[in-house]
């Protein structure tokens, strides 16, 4: 059992890092000041320092934090929970501040001076998880490699948000992941499940939202 | 016929577009200095000044000058057209560096305020336009909408240049983009030509390269 100063840890460290998200995305990682970020989370440097360690600490926790926000409550397992995952991740885009600041410091880490895969490898090998279930399963085609699809819906999800994002703030998001995995599942699923697994926006359940 | 002093107005705007390529992927853009850039190019300030108008006006010439570097020596149309431009690009990824300064920019616009879809949507028409006969050829599957197509190959190279970037320095974008379309010519393609469409790096000749 959390004790009562674990808790109160777990919360200071969450402020802080939502008041980062915030700030970085008002301002660009370059111009966010760490001092900003305390006065905006009500806390201390001291505090930002203890669990960050710097503001590139915080950078990369945000970062890192991305994956295990997203857990779809969503029955569902193999290629449907692939879809699933990306559809919940479009929809949280728009309204978790915590996962748009971590993807999009991952995506735009370069200028920064950062060069941290970390955030895209773990999307991948969650990718894969499901992946080989769906193998396991037969609901692949024979000649797809599941490293490869999982690779590669990784890199088409960051380009889509990036590209989403200065057109339509995101708006568009969900009907661009569903419109990939029109086109992307019948060159992945075996002919046997394509027309079951389910890639309308629609199937995520307000309780998600 | 160009005069002499136009040409030599072309050469300079060149050549302080190769340098700020150069200093922007050294340093980031927020860190490169005008004034770096026009020593680097051996020009003057006031040579910038006249063709870009400012560090921002210099960072949008290199994101809008990608697509017209692009014109694969290959004869194709349609669908071919679409992969070989694309195979076109992740080759000349990894040695143009005013291609490479120009996808980076657009892509880590927003960390130093800027939000400029030109050069996304000047990939999406350039693929689109394949598309649309690709379509009037009949190699596209009906139920394929040909903008949907393209927005979805621009963002998923956008995406896939980042993450490989991060994990190769992008020696594994060709095959990257060889997968994408291995993946996805089955959704895309009318079953009378999806194996016909080549997708091997090695079709992109030497004299590209």
């Amino acid at each position: 059992m959390p004790t009562v100063k674990a808790e109160r840890a777990a919360r200071t460290r969450q402020k802080i890092l939502l008041a980062a998200a915030e700030v970085f995305d008002e301002v660009g990682y370059e111009r966010a000041s760490v001092t900003r970020i305390v006065e905006r989370a009500g806390l201390t440097l001291g505090a930002l320092y203890f669990h960050f360690g710097s503001k590139q600490g915080l950078a990369e926790a945000l970062m890192n934090a991305q994956p295990a926000t997203i857990e779809p409550h969503l029955e569902s397992s193999g290629l449907q929970r692939l879809v699933d995952i990306t559809l919940v991740w479009a929809d949280r885009m728009q309204r978790d501040p915590i996962l748009r600041a971590g993807v999009r410091l991952a995506v735009e880490q370069g200028s920064h001076g950062m060069n941290d895969a970390t955030s895209f490898e773990e999307w991948r090998a969650l990718m894969r998880s499901h992946l080989d279930v769906a193998r396991a399963d037969g609901e692949l085609r024979e000649s797809v490699s599941p490293e490869r699809v999982a690779r590669f819906v990784v890199g088409a999800c960051t380009g889509m948000q990036t590209y989403s994002h200065l057109t339509t703030k995101r708006a568009d998001l969900m009907e661009r992941v569903s419109d990939m995995w029109q086109l992307l599942l019948p060159g992945v699923a075996a002919e046997a499940v394509v027309h079951d697994i389910q890639t309308n926006p629609e199937r995520i359940p307000v309780a998600e939202l």
